[in-house]
């Protein structure tokens, strides 16, 4: 068994060691779908760079497989943005559907994705979702699919929107992680602490919010990444860039997909005595991290979330050489 | 407070100086946002190309999040140049609608764009925007809720037929830039002081002008930017370059907006004694020439304006480093 333990009383975590630790030996005798497969839902008729940031980076990391379940506008755009995505016209929005339809398109939504749910290996929901409540009701039920299907949930964007409203939706489940920013780690403090954020104790009042959600775990974002899992607290450091802008977070939950499947594996294997869940958060955030300090190198104040995805491998490969 | 005044008796400002001193230093605390947050109106089924260039420019010299409001059926295209946009598939224009529809549409636009308004550092109107009648009115609308809401405004292309012929919607407002080429320009001069062009004495005529409209800014693009808000006038003639292609206002619009943002953030903290507008619309032109030299320097003949755009960050670098 592997011993970069993530337990001890330090915060901060030998990351670069666990990055190195998860990810896995490329072997020839693999075949397609065994590195990953990951799927974004997300993109809507206003969003559809969100779901593009975080289904491309899946494979800019070496996931084999990344499907994006969007509505049917979204898709032709995301689509366009590379051919390397499966993108699935699927979900609807209000404006688009008549009142008497909804409950039939709801089943089929879900009839649909629910043919593929087994396969994936981790979830992101949330990127470029929008706000749209019946589109947010279908998305509820997928959730609750991939809870019984037990596959892992990374949850983002317009997904934490729903899920502070409806805590329930992730509450006790153990292979969902949520990655606030924040504003959104504000309003979930707020919703399920019942207080303020309060940063002289931020690493306490992060454990209390996850171990009030039963155990999910948190990726606080912010100069320095906090995560937990309810029983303990991790921090990650290195340096990353001070650019702020939009799209960073989208490469985030991409990453931390691929990083939690791979986590689950060796965790199941018996290769890795820690929760998958807070291994995949800290090796997502050095990798995205070190991406954007080496864009940032170049481009500086010019930097945008496509030059961070363009330094995605050159960073995984400085940090973790294959062979 | 900082020494960079562009008072004095010289048209001829320290222009790399100002745009220096306007760059906001890169600070790791800051989050998503707080670097400008931009919004352009402009974008309809005939032209797609000036929106994305204007907004493309905010997020390559510093900006945040950069939105695009357009048609319908500009949209598709407008994302499909970059998933880095948020774009908003929200005006129509009148070949789309019918007759008994347009008040409610045209209410429907404005509280959409209302939901965002308070967000935006500053709106660029006109690139892309076209003539449409009804697509005009409802964004006349959207410039008089900016107004209220105290938003700045950078208005080129487009938007400046729409203020040509309605001069209230910006007169008297501080905030308002307006960016004129040399047919802009005369059209302006004709309509607001009656007259034609007197180039033997272009500085005191623009200043005229622009005390006409009541103290907005006006930045008349030529061989060399001539700015002015009625109470002082100030050139950039940093050398650009002889290529005349189009799209280059659209890189300026979007550089003029950041920059104002930023010199207005400045101004409110007492770090500077000047009119942001004027601030902004040095920096803006004085960037745009630089960026143009450098792409001139390489391509030659065949410079286009996303050969311009792509030299943007090299060109800040080179002039304000970053740390």
């Amino acid at each position: 068994m592997q011993s970069v333990m993530i337990g001890g009383p330090h915060l901060e975590v030998d990351a670069l060691c666990i990055l190195r630790s998860i990810s896995p030996a490329l072997d020839p005798t693999k075949h397609k779908g065994q590195a990953g497969k990951i799927a974004v839902i997300g993109g809507c008729r206003e969003y559809t760079g969100a779901p593009y940031f975080a289904a491309i980076s899946a494979l800019k990391i070496g996931a084999d497989l990344s499907h994006v379940f969007c509505t049917k506008d979204a898709a032709p755009v995301i689509k366009g943005y590379s051919p390397e995505l499966i993108v699935h016209p699927l979900l609807e929005e209000s404006y688009n559907i008549r009142e008497e339809e909804k409950t039939s398109i709801s089943k089929k939504v879900l009839d649909e994705v629910d043919k593929w749910m087994e396969r994936f290996d981790c979830l992101v929901i949330g990127p470029g979702l929008g706000r749209d409540p019946f589109l947010l009701d279908c998305v509820s039920d997928i959730m609750r699919h991939a809870r019984r299907s037990n596959v892992p949930m990374v949850i983002d964007g317009d997904g934490l929107f729903l899920v502070t409203n409806c805590v329930d939706l992730v509450k006790g489940y153990p292979l969902a992680v949520l990655t606030p920013n924040v504003n959104e780690y504000k309003r979930l403090v707020n919703k399920v602490l019942n207080c303020e954020v309060n940063d002289q104790d931020g690493p306490q009042q992060l454990l209390s919010l996850a171990k009030s959600i039963g155990g999910v775990t948190i990726l606080r974002k912010g100069q320095s990444d906090y995560i937990s899992d309810g029983a303990a607290v991790r921090s990650v450091s290195i340096y990353g860039s001070p650019r702020r802008c939009g799209g960073q977070g989208d490469i985030l939950s991409g990453s931390v997909a691929v990083y939690v499947a791979w986590a689950r594996e060796l965790v199941s294997k018996g290769k890795f005595d820690a929760n998958p869940t807070m291994l995949g958060c800290i090796a997502g955030s050095t990798l995205m991290r070190k991406a954007a300090s080496v864009a940032f190198a170049d481009k500086k104040r010019s930097t945008l979330t496509t030059d961070i995805i363009e330094c995605l491998g050159r960073s995984l490969e400085a940090i973790c050489p294959v062979g």
